[in-house]
C-alpha cells in the first residue's frame, strides 16, 4: 500500500514522512499475537468490533456488558457496540478500527456511525471456507506479513496450518499458575500420553511438550506472570510433595502454591535452555480484578513491581534469551536498565496498557538512546484477528519514524539511510535473529 | 477577555492558538476548590501571595517560616514574601501570580519586584463588605465562572451563599481519619443533633449529613487518603467495639484505627450510592511529613501506591462514580488503566504535586489517547482564592490546546471544530454531566 | 571551542542554538566525578573505551566479559571492544565517544570502525609523566573546566594535587555499609591513628576524617545507598554492642547490620552539620545484581523506593544541605516534590541509569517548572576520565538549551538574556554557592 493511502502517515513532518513511506513497504514480522491460524482474519465485522479493546472501552463508558454477550448473534452484538463508538472516537484504539475499515473495506469517512457499521457488517461478511480462506490471504498480502507468532496452549495439536507463516509459540500460563486445577493436569496427561502424577512425571511431560512444539516449528515459550510472582531457583526436594498434591487435585496451602509455581516456571526455563528457544516474559497482569467486566476486559495490574525480583532467573539462565514485556507503563524505564546490563534480557514490544502512543514514544526514545541497537525487539501486535496487525504496526512505525527523525536525523545528523538501517534492525532483523529465522549474528545467545 | 490579553496564549503555534482563543471564551466549570464562599476573592494581595505554593516555595528556597507567620500583619507578610519572589520566578506557580497581577490588576510587566508588590498590595486592598462583594463579582465575571465546587467540612452550616454558583461538597477526611479525636466526635454530635456513641449512631449521623448536604445542593462527597490506606469491605460486627471506643475517646490499637477508617469510609461510599453523588478520591498525601514547614506546606507522599488496593471498593460500589486524583506524578499511568476498565472510575484533574505542565501534558496525552472521551474530567483549580481559577485553567487550556493541535489536528487530521468538541467535553460537558448539572447522557452511572 | 565545532549543537532550532552557543563558552563546574587526580585524563584510548558504559553495553549485546579482562594488554582490550562498537552506535554513550574522538583527537568521521580505533589508540597514547601532565592540561583547558569534584575514599591521603581544581569529596559507602569487614576497620584505624574499637572510638575517628578532609579543601560528603536503606535516628545505646562487635569482626545478625548502618550514617550527617558541608545522597543502587558482568557493569536497582523513607533525616538535619540523586528514572518526579517542600533537599544532576536524554529532559522540565531556580543543581559528569566531562556536559547543555527555548522563550516570552541567566544559575552559580565556592546568597543553609 502506498503512503498516500496510509492514514497514519498523513501528518508527519518531511523526514519522518520519508522514513514512514519506506517502512510501509517492508514486510511485517510479528513475534506475538493471539491469531487463530484456522481462522486468522475476521469472518464478520463483529470479530473486529468484538476485540476486547472496544468492548471494554464501551463498557467502561457505560454500555452494559450484556450488550456484547457472547450469546447474542454477531450482527446484533456489532450493532450494539456501534451505538457506543462515538464515545471513544478519540482513542488510538478507534483509529485502528478506522484504518481497518479504510484499508480493507474501502470505507471513505473519518468517523463510523451505526449505519456505517451495519454496512460494514454486511460488506465484511465472509461465509464458507473458501471465502474465508481467500479473505485471509488478501489481508495477509495487503498487510505484507512475513511471519505471525501464535499463542498456543500446551495441548494444541499444532496441526492444520503452515507453521512457517503462523509460527507456534508455547504458552505456559496454565502449567505454572493452574497446575492444581484437575482440568489442567488432565489436559497435560492427554497431551503427553504420560500418567503425570509427580515431579518426575511432570518433568518428562514438559520435555515431551517442548519436543513436540519445537519439532513443529515453535520459536518461543511464553508466559504472563502476576506482579507478585518471584521466580526462585528450583528446590526439587521441597517441591516434591506440593507438586504431587497438586497433580492429585488435593488442597494446597498458600506457600505450596508458590512453591509449585516457582518449580514449574524454573523447569520451563531449563527446557528453554535445552531446546534453545527464547522465553518471552510478560510481567504484570492480575487476572479478574474487575469480574463484572466484559470478556477480556477484567484484568489489571499493581504498579508496584520490579525486575529485581527476576535477578536470579536472569543470572542462572545465562544462555536463555528473555524477551521481556512489562504491563505497567511506569515500569518501562527499569526494563531499559535491566536490558542494558543483562545480555539475555531484551525489551520486547509495548504491551497492552502500555501500548499507547504516549507510552510507546517515551519508552522507545529511551531504548534507542540507551540500548545497543542489536537488542531492540521493536513491536508485536498482540492481535486476535489478522486485520489488526497492519494498523497496530503502522501506529508503531509512525512513532518510530518520528523518533528517528527527531533523535537520529535531527539530533545527530544521521542520513535517512542510516536511520532506516536502524529501523530495519528494530522491526525485522533483530526479531528474525532472536527467534531463529536466520543465521546467528551479534549476540549468540540461543 | 481576549486572547491578545492572555499571556498564556502568546506563544502557541497557529492551530493551538486557534483552539486556545476559542476556549478562552468558554465558561469555567471548576469541580474542586477550597474557595471560602463568604470571602471568595482576595481582600488584599497577602491573600494571593499567602497561597501555600508561594510560601512553601519561598521557604524551600531559604525564607524562614516566621516571615510569613499568620500572626504578622498582612502587608508585612506580603512584603516579606515579595523579597523572595525572584528566587522562584522560573516556576509555573509564579506565572499564575503574574497572570493574576496582569489580568485583574492591570500590572504591565513580566516580573514582580518588591516595590511592585507594595503597589499591588495597596491597589488590591478591598476594605469593607461592599467593596469585597463587588470585587468577588468582578473576578467571577472576568473569569467567566459558571460553577465552583467548595470543600465543606461536615459541620459546615452551608448557609449564606448561592449554592448554585458555589456548589457544596462534603469533605470527609476528619470523619474517616480522625474519628478518635474527641473534638471530631463532638463536632459530629453538634452538627447532627445525635448523641453519636456507637456504630449505629454513627450511621444515623452520616445519613443526616448526606441528607443536609444534598438538600443544600451538594454534588459530591470527597476525601483525601494516605498511600497506605486500603479500603476493605465493611465488617460491622468487627467494627462495633473499636468504633464505640473511638467515639468515647478511648485509646485504640493500630489495627483498631485501621478498622475504624475502613468502616467509616465504606459507610460513606454506601451513602454516596444511596444519595447518588460521586465520591471524589484524592489518593496519596501523607500529612505533616515536614512539620517545620509553613502552613499548607508540610505534606508529601510515598510514591509506592497502587489503585489495586481499591479494587474491592470499585467492584462493590458499581453504581457510585469515583472521580480519582492521584498525588504522585508517576502514578498517573495506572489511573489511565483503571479508568479504562472500571466504568465507575474517572480520572479527575491534575492534583497538587502533579499539577505541573510537564506532568499534566504527559497524563493528558495518555488519557486522550486511551480513554473514552466521555470519561475525561478535565481540570479543577484546587484554589483558595477566586483569582487563581482563571490562570490555572488557562495553564490547563493551553496544554489541552497544544495536545489537541498535535494529536488530533496534526496526528489524525481532525478539523478544528472536532478538536473543540472534544475540548468542550473534557472541560465542561463531562464535569457538568458527572456532577449532575444536566440530564444524564452516556454512562448513566449516578 | 566554537559551536561550529560542537557536534551536539548542529541540529538545534535557532533559539536553542543561540543558548547552546553561549553556554559552550562557559566554564564547567562539575560537582561529582570519579576522576583520579593523579592521572585525570586518559593515558591511552583503552582508558576511554574501558569506561563501564562501553564494556557493559558491548557485553550486554553479546561480547564475552573476557574480551575486556583487566589482565589483557590495553591495546588488545581496546581493539576487542572496537569490534563491538557498531552494535551500540545508536546510543547516547556512543555519541560521547565520538565527541571525544572529534574534539580531542581530530577524528573527522561520524562512525568509529575497528581500524579507526587502532589509529586512535596509537594517536592517543601518552607515555611518561610529562606527556601525561601536558595532556591533562590540554583536556582541562579545551574543556574549560573550573572545578572537578572527586570521589575520595576515607583513607585517601589527599596529597599531591591542586585541591582547588580537583576538589576532594569524602565518600562514605564503606564506613556505612561495610564497617563489619575487618579490612575496613583496619583502614579506618590506619587512616586516623585511633585504635577504633567501639562507638565512641568510631565517633572520634569520623571527626578526625572530617577535620582532615575539610582542612584539605573537601566540599562535600557523599554516599550511595541501596533502595532498602532507611535512615533512622541514632539510638546510641542500642548501637553500642553491634558497633563493637562489627569493629571486632564478630558475626552480626541482620538487625544488627541495619542498626550499624543507620548509626554510622546518622553520625556522618551530624558531622556534615558540624563541619558545614553538604551531604550528597545517591539513592538506589544494588550492588552485584549481575555478578558475571564486566567490572562496573554489575549493579542495578529495585524501582520500589521512596524518599518518604528519608523524612526523619531531612527533618532532623535542617542545617545540612542534601543534594539528592535517584537512580531509578521513574523516581524523578518524587524528588521534585521533596525538593519543593524541604529547604535542605536539592535535586542534583541526572545519575547513571537516569543519565539518558529522554529521562533528563523529562526531569529537567519538571524541575524548571516546579522548583525555585536557586535550588537547581544542574549536572555532574560522574566521569572517570577527564575527556568525558565535556561531551556529557554538552549533552546536558543541549537539553537545557532546548528546554529553555521551548519553555521559557517560546512558552513565556522570555528574552534570550533571561533564559541564559537561568541557565547560568543552574549550571554554575548554584553549584558554586551550595558547595561553598562563593559568599552565600539566597538559601543560607550551610
Amino acid at each position: 500500500m502506498t503512503t498516500a493511502e496510509n492514514p497514519t502517515a498523513r501528518h508527519l513532518d518531511s523526514a519522518a514522512r520519508e522514513l514512514m513511506e519506506e517502512m510501509s513497504r517492508w514486510p511485517i514480522f510479528d513475534p506475538h499475537s493471539h491469531i487463530n491460524p484456522h481462522r486468522p482474519a475476521a469472518r464478520n465485522f463483529d470479530e473486529v468490533l468484538g476485540y476486547h479493546y472496544y468492548t471494554e472501552l464501551a463498557h467502561a463508558s457505560g454500555m452494559p456488558a450484556e450488550q456484547v454477550d457472547p450469546g447474542l448473534d454477531p450482527r446484533s452484538r456489532a450493532l450494539n457496540l456501534a451505538e457506543r463508538l462515538d464515545d471513544l472516537d478519540n482513542t488510538v484504539q478507534y483509529s485502528w478500527l478506522l484504518e481497518i475499515a479504510r484499508t480493507f473495506h474501502q470505507f471513505p469517512h473519518d468517523r463510523l456511525n451505526p449505519r456505517d457499521v451495519a454496512d460494514l457488517y454486511d460488506k465484511a461478511l465472509r461465509e464458507g471456507d473458501a471465502a474465508g480462506a481467500a479473505w485471509d490471504q488478501r489481508v495477509w498480502d495487503q498487510s505484507n506479513l512475513e511471519a505471525v507468532f501464535l499463542t498456543n496452549e500446551f495441548d494444541d495439536s499444532l496441526e492444520g496450518w503452515d507453521t512457517s507463516k503462523y509460527v507456534p509459540c508455547l504458552r505456559t500460563d496454565d502449567l505454572v499458575l493452574k497446575l492444581h486445577q484437575p482440568r489442567v493436569a488432565e489436559r497435560l496427561r492427554r497431551a503427553t500420553g504420560e500418567d503425570v502424577g509427580d515431579l518426575e512425571g511432570l518433568r518428562k511431560a514438559v520435555g515431551i511438550l517442548f519436543e513436540r512444539f519445537t519439532s513443529k516449528g515453535a520459536r518461543a515459550c511464553a508466559i504472563s506472570l502476576p506482579p507478585d510472582f518471584v521466580p526462585s531457583p528450583a528446590a526439587p526436594r521441597r517441591a516434591v510433595t506440593p507438586v504431587r498434591r497438586a497433580l492429585r487435585g488435593l488442597d494446597l496451602r498458600r506457600d505450596e502454591h508458590a512453591e509449585i509455581r516457582a518449580t514449574v516456571f524454573w523447569m520451563l526455563a531449563e527446557h528453554c535452555a535445552e531446546f534453545k528457544i527464547p522465553f518471552d516474559l510478560m510481567i504484570g497482569p492480575i487476572r479478574d480484578v474487575y469480574p463484572a467486566g466484559v470478556a477480556g476486559g477484567r484484568d489489571l495490574f499493581d504498579r508496584r513491581v520490579s525486575l529485581h525480583d527476576y535477578r536470579e532467573l536472569f543470572n542462572h539462565f545465562a544462555s536463555v534469551v528473555f524477551p521481556v514485556s512489562t504491563l505497567s507503563p511506569d515500569a518501562g524505564a527499569e526494563l531499559v536498565a535491566y536490558s542494558w546490563i543483562f545480555p539475555n534480557v531484551m525489551p520486547m514490544g509495548h504491551w497492552w496498557y502500555s501500548n499507547i502512543p504516549a507510552f510507546i514514544a517515551a519508552d522507545l526514545k529511551a531504548r534507542i538512546q540507551a540500548l545497543p541497537k542489536v537488542k531492540l525487539l521493536g513491536y508485536y501486535s498482540d492481535a486476535y484477528k489478522l486485520e489488526f496487525i497492519l494498523p497496530k504496526f503502522n501506529m508503531y512505525r509512525r512513532i518510530l519514524a518520528e523518533t528517528l527523525a527527531e533523535e537520529a536525523i535531527g539530533g545527530r545528523g544521521w542520513t535517512t539511510e542510516r536511520a532506516l538501517e536502524l529501523a530495519k534492525l528494530i522491526l525485522i532483523d533483530n526479531p528474525r535473529r532472536v527467534f531463529g529465522f536466520e543465521a546467528q549474528r551479534g549476540p549468540a545467545l540461543v
